[in-house]
């Protein structure tokens, strides 16, 4: 099936500008790379946030992983922008939804 | 390793106290379930939110779906919380993380 990325992350205070326009950048860079599917990123006020990104295959996402501007945005991430993050990465084996209707 | 039940959503406008007080039940109650291991539950002020529960076992995740109580919450997501949601069931095939020194 495909493959989701979790990054859970807690962002330091400041820096702000910096880091949402660091984020867009990001966010347009993975959207053109291969075997990109999707994102759904949420960050609420108190700094807190799950960033999730899909992949058609695992190769795809090792490959954004090591993308040369994504790994400097990785490397300002952990000097200057984040508590903390996690990341997992997984299988994704089963997906449903619900959409209302009218 | 574990399983993660990604679960993105767009809440309808009202029943806010409503809402917030049967998230508030369900946290509790998957934390008590077999195979419990954590949650990240993160909306922003749009509606849009992103939760993440992970799992020891797919079996795990599977009885607390299937739970009575959260069953009636997923029902009353589906007629009263929910604009659509997604469920993606995953297995984590690898986790890291980060954490500011100091």
């Amino acid at each position: 099936m495909s493959y989701a990325v979790i990054f859970t992350s807690l962002r330091t205070e400041g820096h702000d500008k910096e880091y949402a326009r660091m984020a867009e950048k990001m966010d347009e860079l993975a959207a053109e790379q291969p075997g990109y599917i999707d994102q759904e990123t949420v960050r609420d006020a108190s700094g807190f946030g799950v960033s999730v990104s899909y992949w058609k295959t695992l190769g795809d996402l090792k490959a954004w992983k090591a993308n040369a501007e994504h790994l400097l945005a990785q490397q300002l991430g952990r000097d200057r922008w984040y508590r903390w993050y996690k990341v997992r990465v997984c299988k994704v084996e089963r997906e449903y939804g619900f959409e209302l209707q009218g």
